[in-house]
């Protein structure tokens, strides 16, 4: 599926290259994203970096592994498939650029894509940059030992870091 | 202090990074459609489906769980990125219809998504019907426990039931 993009948008594209769609105001999605918040289990496991086009971006209160948990800003959303089509393929353009992102921050021996939601049943997408000398490889890290959370001022750099990397400001 | 690299080791450190990259020989999709095998131990846990445009759709040998694998058909990708971004759009569509499939086979509360790669580098997409009352209920099913696999059987019944609801054939 080939994304067109009218020219007059052109200046509301921040990220070129994963073709950034605008919500319209009028549309379906600005209305759900008029009633969404993040679940408080999943908000105080994380902290807010800021706001794509579809998702909310959350960097997940522990420093064993830099990942992100990608949110769509749709009140209600369980399943991928409840997404719209155009929404699916955004999500994984967010998705990729998340990717982009952390594997730019450090040692990277693979990226780990998954959303679960077992225990918080609103849709999120965990990203997570993973080396063969972290704590929990091989396995996957939902559900491993336990959170070792961020200093202050390294959670403040971080966050300054990743907003910057992502071009996108505090919501 | 910044290492100092004399000017004449430059032509080796260039010939190093061309030997972490792919070679130019493989990067036509064709040749990597033509290259494209399952890997070994990715094969011996799971039982072959067939095809659908972009991924050969495998069942994981384990009765405990309804879980598919989607295998993009191209040699050599690990990482998400490393598909076009038409083919992500077409991957998430192959996703939902395995989603659709399987949460259609039986009770089904959640479905996980995941693609890790730990273990089995070649980029493999896990779609798993979880129920509240199954083994690993919350956790994830990634490293949970002992596979138990299929009578003979009930794999046949599942492989042909599968294959009429993805409308695919054996390969």
């Amino acid at each position: 599926m080939q994304a067109k993009i009218p020219a007059d948008t052109g200046k509301l594209i921040i990220h070129d290259f994963i073709h950034l769609r605008p919500l319209a105001k009028n549309s379906h999605s600005f209305k759900h994203a008029m009633m969404f918040s993040i679940d408080p289990h999943l908000a105080s496991d994380t902290m807010t970096i800021g706001d794509l086009p579809l998702c909310r971006v959350l960097l997940m209160n522990d420093a064993r592994f830099p990942w992100l948990i990608l949110t769509p800003r749709k009140a209600g959303v369980r399943e991928l498939f409840e997404l719209s089509e155009d929404e699916r393929a955004q999500l994984i353009e967010e998705v990729i650029l998340a990717e982009r992102v952390l594997s730019a921050m450090g040692p990277c021996d693979k990226l780990n894509i998954g959303t679960l939601g077992n225990i918080v049943p609103q849709l999120h997408i965990h990203v997570v940059a993973r080396r063969k000398d972290d704590a929990a490889w091989p396995g996957p890290v939902w559900g491993f030992g336990k959170a070792e959370k961020y200093a202050k001022e390294a959670a403040e750099t971080m966050l300054a870091s990743l907003r910057s990397s992502l071009d996108i400001g505090h919501v």
